[in-house]
């Protein structure tokens, strides 16, 4: 039986030494927005990290007192009696630093200019998150997680943990991720970035002195998101080539239902999130590459991590194919880390990871279940 | 040995009976460029026609007197001796009406206003591309085609002609296409076309009365399309993730090799290519579906056809898939139509259709010889 963590409430931790990104850059003080549920154990073994993908958030699961239907994007995984289970973990989500939902940000007021932060915001990478993330960690009072979790890009800072901090994590789930983007998936990145650039209210990054919002261009970038996400059956059987009035019209209003949807998507996306931060994390995922400086030798780049992991692909991914998350099993068995890798038969492409799929619910659960059973040996 | 057709000379065809578009819109008087290579016989029974997909022309092989290096999109299969052979063939290449190559279209003159057509120009389905290509048979005195070739969106209209005039063309060759697009495919379009619909500059397409272009909508159209006409394998092989500068620059200008092909070709095509005729090219390509009107159901459509066919599909082409030629072969089997499949292994995408690769190639010359011996015999 599985149930909501019911009412949260959204945490804010300050952090006053200052953060070297990998860029050079150099941020003096930052905030990050967390949430937490279930309770810490007595040896404080039984945390557990949830790392957002792209539009993603802290507010991971239940709801607020003052906005019930605002439910946590992954309260299907986390709760009482879920795959991630409160009763038995200490759950942790958090906004990344350069987000949008209350951590430090291009929106944020840079204290020292008293004005958002903007085009001065540093672009930053998985290993700067992870880097903040540790520090949060350390606040909380946790020097190993039990395990840490993400989807996507979430799945790129799961795997960073393990290779920039090797003793402060003793699982990984990477689930639909990659060890780096494809030129394709950075091409795709590229237009929904060049979409932003050039939308005249984009103004450089600055856009907040000029009281506007680029909301055109943030829109194509969702929209051809979106594409990405769905695999071209889900959008086939949902969508078809059915028709929003019944009839063909000959004009540029829309036509096709998927239009509807994407452009609908769009709006919504485009009314509450911030452009800079859109364009900080396009660039995080495109630069994730642990391989680079290794002559692109995934196997050396895995052979720092000492978590065991567990690797979730899904069939009609085609963002990040199950081809990607063999890159990573194969890197770890040459290491010969403890690997379990699932490759879920799922028509959702890459938003499985998000659905509710019984076979992935399962393999979550049965692996958490184990992981559980460490902590509490 | 082949060789090219040489210098050729662009022509222009005049059409002062009205035309009536499938949306019930009336252009009273229109023109249509064409270019013409090979001979006439003398039963007017040696002609091919060659239709052209989004972005192409009239200028399908040789190149001008006064132009030497713009060089005709089809060269490499169409002159003396090539697969396409201007010593056999009578070959018409046209740029189809509402195209900006010098056929009446949105960017043209409207004798009524003294103004260019812009938002008033209708929109165009493939019906209606193939109804104004048989007034122009009509006027070169062509009852026959021996045969139509085209690829992408070109096949849409080569089948198109075997189902509306199924005595006027005797083999169709359609490569690279689909019997409809997908959802997915409609989704791409609708993301380019609102990249161009929401640039400031589109002005509800009247642009050309306030002397702006909306180059930024135009360049994210065709950066996108760029996408989707390569493979994921063809980028990796040619870009990967290799950087621009071999390093890091940790900003929004080019990082990856990649992108600054993206940029390049989104910026070269939106330096020449008309936004309007680009929304009706891809409006032609959404609207195509010949099954629509009978429940979806392909057999019937292609009960009309009398045409021989020869279907081309290539491995990596994700933007029109072998499965959907599989579509076209099915249904004119069903209708025991006399159909030959090719499906060529090629690493190039979509764009395959446009490339020398020497299956497709000696495919393409088989077929036609068999054409021409039939139109011989």
């Amino acid at each position: 039986m599985s149930s909501s963590v019911g009412i949260v409430t959204a945490q804010r931790a300050t952090f006053d030494t200052p953060l070297t990104f990998k860029s050079g850059a150099v941020l003096p003080r930052y905030e990050l927005m967390y949430e937490t549920y279930g309770t810490l154990n007595a040896d404080k073994s039984n945390a557990i990290l949830i790392c957002h993908a792209l539009s993603g958030h802290h507010h991971v699961a239940g709801y607020y007192a003052d906005d019930t239907k605002n439910i946590g994007w992954w309260d299907n995984m986390v709760g009482p009696g879920k795959p991630i289970d409160t009763l038995k973990f200490f759950v942790i989500g958090l906004n990344n630093l350069g987000g949008c939902h209350g951590s430090t940000g291009p929106s944020s007021i840079d204290p020292a200019t008293g004005k958002p932060y903007g085009s001065s915001f540093p672009v930053i990478t998985v290993e700067d998150w992870v880097n903040a993330q540790a520090r949060l960690a350390d606040q909380l009072g946790i020097q190993r997680f039990a395990a840490i979790v993400g989807g996507s890009l979430g799945g790129m800072q799961a795997m960073q943990w393990a290779l920039a901090y090797p003793d402060r994590v003793a699982h990984v789930l990477a689930i639909a991720t990659a060890p780096h983007l494809t030129a394709q998936n950075i091409a795709f990145n590229d237009v929904a970035r060049s979409a932003i650039l050039t939308d005249p209210e984009f103004h450089g990054g600055d856009f907040y002195q000029h009281g506007v919002v680029p909301t055109r261009g943030l829109r194509l970038a969702r929209m051809l998101g979106h594409i990405t996400y769905l695999s071209d059956d889900a959008m086939a059987d949902k969508f078809g080539r059915e028709l929003r009035h019944g009839k063909l019209n000959f004009s540029y209003d829309i036509e096709f239902q998927i239009e509807s949807y994407l452009r609908y998507q769009g709006d919504k996306f485009a009314a509450y999130f911030d452009a800079n931060t859109y364009l900080l994390m396009t660039k995080a995922l495109d630069y994730f590459d642990p391989a680079r400086e290794l002559d692109g030798d995934l196997n050396r780049a895995f052979a720092a991590a000492k978590a065991k992991f567990l690797v979730v692909s899904f069939t009609t991914d085609w963002r990040f194919s199950p081809a990607r998350s063999h890159e990573i099993v194969h890197a770890l068995l040459h290491n010969r880390r403890d690997v379990s890798y699932a490759e879920v038969t799922s028509d959702h492409g890459h938003d499985s990871f998000l659905m509710e799929d019984a076979q992935y619910i399962a393999v979550m659960r049965n692996y958490l279940n184990n992981v559980f059973e460490e902590v509490s040996a």
